[in-house]
């Protein structure tokens, strides 16, 4: 999996909403907020099977309300198409 | 929810296997290790449910197929009772 290009990065990572650049550049992050306990684990459990599926894993943390995503791509070093697509579909739950 | 006593802190959190002190005593923590991601959210969705019907929610986070787990009562402003007790739950998985 190829690292993004300057290019590439200039074309998605603006449509990604409410994802900041992190790890100075090398990955994005995003925070999710909720009602509630339930809702935060409900929706971590549909990013775990989207994240299974497509053999992408976030780095992430919860307490109570609050889900704290960063994805990043490792063997690329930094952010690789599969970060930005993992994102699109964290976003579309 | 009352903070543990010093007697309290010394009969329960030896028993607790694995636990460290964080947070200058005023948490507890504990890293679980699995096979994969799978093995790591199967994981983190049984706490998950321990912890909702217990009201007592864990700040914790996840890379891959590690589980960082940090337990402590914000009510008490450190560690109580229903710390020790989902630290047992916790375990007994």
């Amino acid at each position: 999996m190829d690292r993004l290009t300057e290019a590439e990065r200039a074309e998605h990572l603006p449509q990604l909403e409410g994802w900041d650049l992190a790890r100075d550049g090398a990955a994005i992050r995003k925070v999710y907020e909720f009602d509630d306990f339930v809702g935060a684990f409900g929706f971590m459990a549909r990013v775990a099977l989207l994240a299974e599926k497509a053999d992408h894993h976030p780095e992430w943390s919860n307490v109570y309300n609050k889900v704290d995503i960063t994805l990043t791509t490792h063997d690329a070093d930094g952010l690789s198409m599969r970060d930005v697509e993992l994102a699109q579909k964290i976003d579309a739950i």
